[in-house]
């Protein structure tokens, strides 16, 4: 079940790694590997980062930075003046050029490291992302997981089934908020699943679909679920002193293309508003390209709906339950496709309109790619409900003028009013199978068969192990270092593992919910579906984050931001069909008036908007308990200042970072995790639940006292030799040729010899 | 024209009087009255301030107000420190408990005078307010206008038609950014008209009314105005630095109704909680009394209607011309009045629902005013144009069953579809009048000879002009000085003068915004209508400000608030409104299908919402000048500090306060106005437009120092002479006491005497 944990090398620590870059190298053209590595290791050492080389899986290099802790230390503290320059901190940071300090969490360090290695030139960073413009080559650049505060982790999450706000701080401090953030969410989301399922499931049993009572309370039940998120993401936000990091400009320092506007940064007013027009004027493609979409899934469900109807009355062959429900399932099957190829456009489209910070460049990225999820999964239903269902009894006449006769005497006079039910259930059964698999099948089962294969012999010698050992002239250089193999084999699978960013998990709950807010009332199990598909996911997407899934970059924001915004758009579009849908197919379709139809429209509309005025007016007013707690310290600290106006009350009147209860497992993982001075002694405890719980508290201190006698030491000098293997950066781009070389002469014996298993990937 | 500084005693100063309050108190009980006074002198004398009195107009006191200079000094000090805290301001003003500084600006200081007389006793005010609870018998606590200054924004004013940016400065240094925020809303309302008067009245003469390319500009350009006012709201708050100051808790200070729950800011979280629920039930009368206003409002138009109807189809006698339209015109007379009544039902219920903070109260105040403008104003108009008319058919049969043959054969079988705009145009024009008045004519009127009344012998001496000249007994202590005689019964004007919110204004412009929003496109002509109105009332306002109001508290906003709220629901209900008012009136009424009627409406809303998304985000995008520059300038500032980390650059990084641009006059102005240690010395200054213009730059600062040197001296002495009439707050007391039994005693005999015009006002 878990991926890295398991192996021998799991008990090592990351030897002072800070961050890994894979850099992969075609073996045909190692002139300009060379070149271009020797510039990746002069950049990174321009950014005063320390570097280690050596050798990856198949053609590539496995490129080691440390931050000293000098450099570390002072770009934190400059990420604290930023914070305090931006608002998101109220304290001002006392220091100056040459002030260090240490990270609150092992997740704010790290966010420094990010940003010294994807930061611009111009910031200090060494502009290195992966996949990205020049750096198409780096395939792979992350922080290690900690292998000890994963496993203490996993002990307690095995344990509980509700993530407390504990577990959520602890989820922070190893993978930075917007990782906490999103499991904050997905378990509200899922507290929400059940209540609907529960409420859903009885009133189909009880009054069947499209019941009046069940959709006025899923409605509003839907835009409670958004108004109490809203709070508490507010309250998580002031508990991690995040509130407003969103809106600040971090991120701006890594945006590729702003190379093609050079200078828009500065301080002339023109250039901005002229910025600002022309950056307008490019998001226009986006409606062509949204219309484009939409015609040619609407073209499809129609050429979809006609084959089945025809199939369904003409066809009387063998098969014929199957084929009758060919149509519709071969659609379903291949909507993910188009929705690909739909996500690919949009990801063009934002890059070409060209944002000057990430997060305006995020928001116009999720929005469209939503829309074309919209496009594609929404799209086909709204049609079949509101126009083939009710209008079907005219596909007849028109086949009719298009002197089809033959055709139109044989297709039914009216169309079944089920038929809405039945593409719900498949629609809705499909994305559940789609996103099940997609979660627990096909990466896991894809890896783990990817790295057996890389490591079908695990028990023998290193040397023999090695996928090179054919290789004779360069095997002392391919061979790991005993020391070291069980840390490298590790670093090697963490850079085969899969990167996810929480963005999507994000839209597929989007795309859930609304199946549920649109179509619930055609099928009111869609929730208790979506709840079984959801308990199962969640969990296992926690216990991926720390073993199967690449380390993410500790990114920070204060709210989901372009979701809340799809979410809130849902919720009313889900009001209005929800009410559509119950008026037309309560009773006989054919026998509803337009006005009628328009009316209740109209009338949802209204009544989700005084709803929503009135669900956001309590919750806000009754706000959330952090809430209340920070107005309350506020108030306080702000009267000892007036009375006072001494410094110490100064220091804590504008702090918006409450003191935040650890339990002793989540201090012990996260003061073990606080990276020292000397980079090699991070993550040397093991703290786990259980001994805690055997023991008394104070024997947690002398615990971590004893391993700091017994194996820090060892640990140290083991990190130490690691790092001293090439000492400048001119040694490491020397030891880098030579195993570009190496690999480069391996891989083409390896070839000519037949033996594929050398690079795995892109051996061609 | 001019009513205050048109006098002998406009050239003189405010003698180092920041504030006055006027303590009236029936002649009849005297002793109540004395014992009052004596709390309210000590009241003031606890919160740190000097006081005189002298004897106001009829049976009223007088009491003059000076903040001491470290008093004053320190208070603003403080009001710095809380906006630090508050977050208005991010810089942190350096001091301690004895830090005296200056206010910026004149408005600054007097606001801290505000915050001493009329703050708590826990923060260091009197809690003296007029007309409010234990203090009900003061009816006026105001500061005194600057005659110098309002002189000099009287002559620029003469010359310019458009308010510049400076204008609005000049404004705010004087009145607060309150005041000037409404003047610079009401000129960009001033522009929307006028644009809007345009091509409504070049439609209305080309199409006509019911125009659907007129409705739909017109409701295009309604969220342009709405949205372009945003930025622009922004823009002058980023200006003068208020940019949070509505949200922070600055005006929780003198909520009456906090005493009821004595505590409840205490850091107590499950109390406040509690109040939250407990006031969102509180909340909940206001739309039984919605209804119930509704209702009776919908009944009297009913009634009116079919009277009208009657009258004009039964009745064959004489001036039949005049009794068709009688009953709209007393139901449109008899409005105002029912207005009134809702406004003081509104005034309760917000009362009753006891919010914590003066913002919470002023939203709910504004909102429930509107609501009953909106009933009492738009409804008929509503219940016309989509009920009555459409609908009117179905009156003749209603009556028929109601077995009123007599009458059903009599009414019209269809109602004329004219009526709408006939109602529109007797509503506006009703509205017009009714806002004219009141701003042009009634209270300027009425104040006028209320002033020549009581000065009706201008030109003979003082002691012979004194109203209470035959009461010999107290003749010495009622005779005002010759030397403060002129500022004294200046004063007693300003007491006497009107008080008017702009609040008050502000919704009025809501209301012409509602017509214009909602009716506009059944009689175009009513965007011309009100630019004439707008345009005279605005101009008119701007010098009754510093001619004939008493001068306002000067507070402090960021935005209109509670009427952008407004704006923005008549702007969508406008859109509606139109839409099918166009769709309704622009054929026969009768031929229009109702499902074709209920679509325009949803489409017009969902025009409206993508409407107003797209035209939001590209004004924000392109902002204004001033967010521009703001943004450049912390850009820049901010990359100094990050380079130096010097304390200079710490200072200047996160003021929003852009050095404003005064033109010379406003310059002069405000710096001559500014008080300094030396209360007297204030307003030393006579700076004219036109000896400035006249005259070369480098003059100007001699002008001011001759002045010093000659008038500065004599003013800072009489100026002393007057606060040294009583020294201590014991002296005042016996003043004010001797003052108020020989008012007592001319009271009674001017009574007996049956001379009226002793106590001109609650003379019984």
């Amino acid at each position: 079940m878990v991926l890295f944990p398991d192996r021998r090398s799991s008990d090592e620590e990351n030897l002072g790694v800070d961050w890994v870059i894979r850099y992969r190298f075609d073996g045909a053209d190692t002139t300009s590997a060379i070149e271009e590595f020797r510039t990746l290791i002069r950049d990174l050492d321009e950014a005063g980062l320390r570097t280690q080389v050596r050798h990856g899986n198949g053609s590539s290099l496995l490129v080691f930075v440390n931050a000293p802790r000098e450099r570390l230390g002072h770009e934190i503290f400059k990420s604290r003046v930023k914070d305090w320059l931006d608002g998101v901190s109220d304290i001002r940071p006392v220091g100056d050029s040459q002030t260090v300090i240490d990270g609150d969490t092992e997740a704010e360090e790290l966010r420094s490291v990010h940003h010294l290695v994807t930061g611009r030139k111009d910031d200090g960073g060494a502009e290195v992302t992966a996949n990205r413009g020049k750096w198409k080559n780096i395939t792979a650049c992350f922080p290690l997981h900690s292998p000890n505060a994963n496993r203490g982790l996993f002990r307690r999450w095995s344990r509980i089934r509700i993530l407390e706000a504990e577990d959520l701080d602890g989820l922070r401090a190893l993978f930075g908020e917007k990782v906490a953030l999103y499991f904050a969410f997905g378990q509200c989301y899922g507290f929400f699943l059940a209540g609907a399922a529960v409420f859903a499931t009885l009133s189909w049993m009880y009054y069947g679909p499209y019941s009046i009572g069940l959709s006025v309370i899923s409605s509003l039940w839907c835009i409670v679920f958004v108004e109490y998120w809203k709070v508490q993401q507010t309250d998580l936000a002031i508990r991690w002193g995040s509130r407003g990091a969103r809106e600040a400009k971090v991120n701006r320092l890594h945006n590729v293309w702003d190379k093609g506007s050079e200078g828009h940064e500065t301080t002339l007013k023109t250039k901005e508003i002229y910025q600002a027009e022309k950056q307008l004027l490019r998001q226009l493609p986006q409606f062509v390209f949204a219309l484009a979409a939409s015609l040619i899934i609407g073209s499809l469900v129609l050429v979809a709906f006609t084959v089945e109807l025809l199939l369904s009355e003409v066809y009387r062959g063998p098969f014929k339950a199957f084929l009758d429900f060919l149509p519709t399932i071969s659609l379903a099957l291949s909507l993910p496709t188009i929705n690909s190829v739909l996500n690919k456009a949009a990801a063009r489209l934002t890059d070409y309109e060209n944002y000057p910070t990430e997060a305006q460049y995020e928001v116009a990225l999720t929005q469209k790619t939503f829309v074309s999820r919209f496009i594609t999964y929404f799209l086909p239903l709204l049609l079949t409900a509101f126009i083939y269902v009710p209008f079907g009894d005219r596909i007849g006449p028109s086949l009719d003028a298009a002197h089809l006769t033959w055709l139109s005497t044989r297709i039914p006079r009216h169309i079944d009013s089920r038929r809405l039910q039945q593409q719900v259930i498949s629609f809705v059964l499909m994305t559940v199978m789609l996103q099940f698999r997609e979660r627990n099948f096909l990466p896991r089962g894809a890896q783990i068969s990817f790295m057996k294969y890389l490591h079908y012999l695990p028990d023998r010698p290193a040397d023999i192990l090695h996928p090179y050992r054919r290789s004779n002239s360069s095997s002392l250089l391919l061979i790991d270092h005993p020391e070291e193999s069980g840390f490298l084999s590790r670093v090697r699978d963490e850079t085969e593992a899969s990167v996810r960013d929480v963005q999507d998990n994000l839209l597929e709950i989007c795309v859930q919910f609304g199946y549920l807010a649109l179509f619930g009332a055609a099928w009111p199990l869609v929730p208790l579906v979506f709840l079984f598909l959801h308990w199962t996911g969640f969990r296992s997407e926690l216990f991926k984050t720390i073993m199967e899934r690449q380390r993410p970059a500790p990114l920070r924001t204060d709210t989901i931001g372009p979701c809340l915004r799809i979410l809130e758009f849902v919720a009313w579009m889900g009001c209005l069909s929800t009410a559509a849908i119950v008026h037309l197919y309560r009773r006989d379709v054919r026998r509803v008036e337009l006005w009628s139809l328009l009316l209740t429209i109209f009338v949802a509309e209204q009544f989700y908007y005084v709803a929503r005025y009135f669900i956001r007016s309590v919750l806000q007013k009754i706000g959330s308990e952090t809430i209340h707690r920070e107005e309350a310290r506020r108030d306080a600290v702000q009267r000892r200042y007036m009375e006072t106006f001494s410094e110490e009350a100064a220091e804590l009147c504008r702090v918006y970072k409450p003191r935040v209860r650890f339990n002793e497992i989540m201090d012990v993982m996260i003061e073990t995790n606080r990276r020292d001075s000397t980079a090699a002694s991070s993550e040397c405890t093991h703290p786990s639940k259980d001994e805690t719980e055997d023991g008394n508290e104070s024997q947690i201190p002398q615990k971590i006292s004893r391993r700091t006698n017994t194996d820090l030491l060892r640990d140290a000098e083991k990190s130490t030799r690691f790092w001293s293997w090439y000492q400048t950066p001119q040694e490491t781009i020397e030891a880098g040729i030579k195993l570009i070389e190496a690999i480069s002469v391996a891989s083409r014996l390896g070839r000519s010899s037949g033996s594929g298993q050398v690079t795995p990937k892109k051996a061609d």
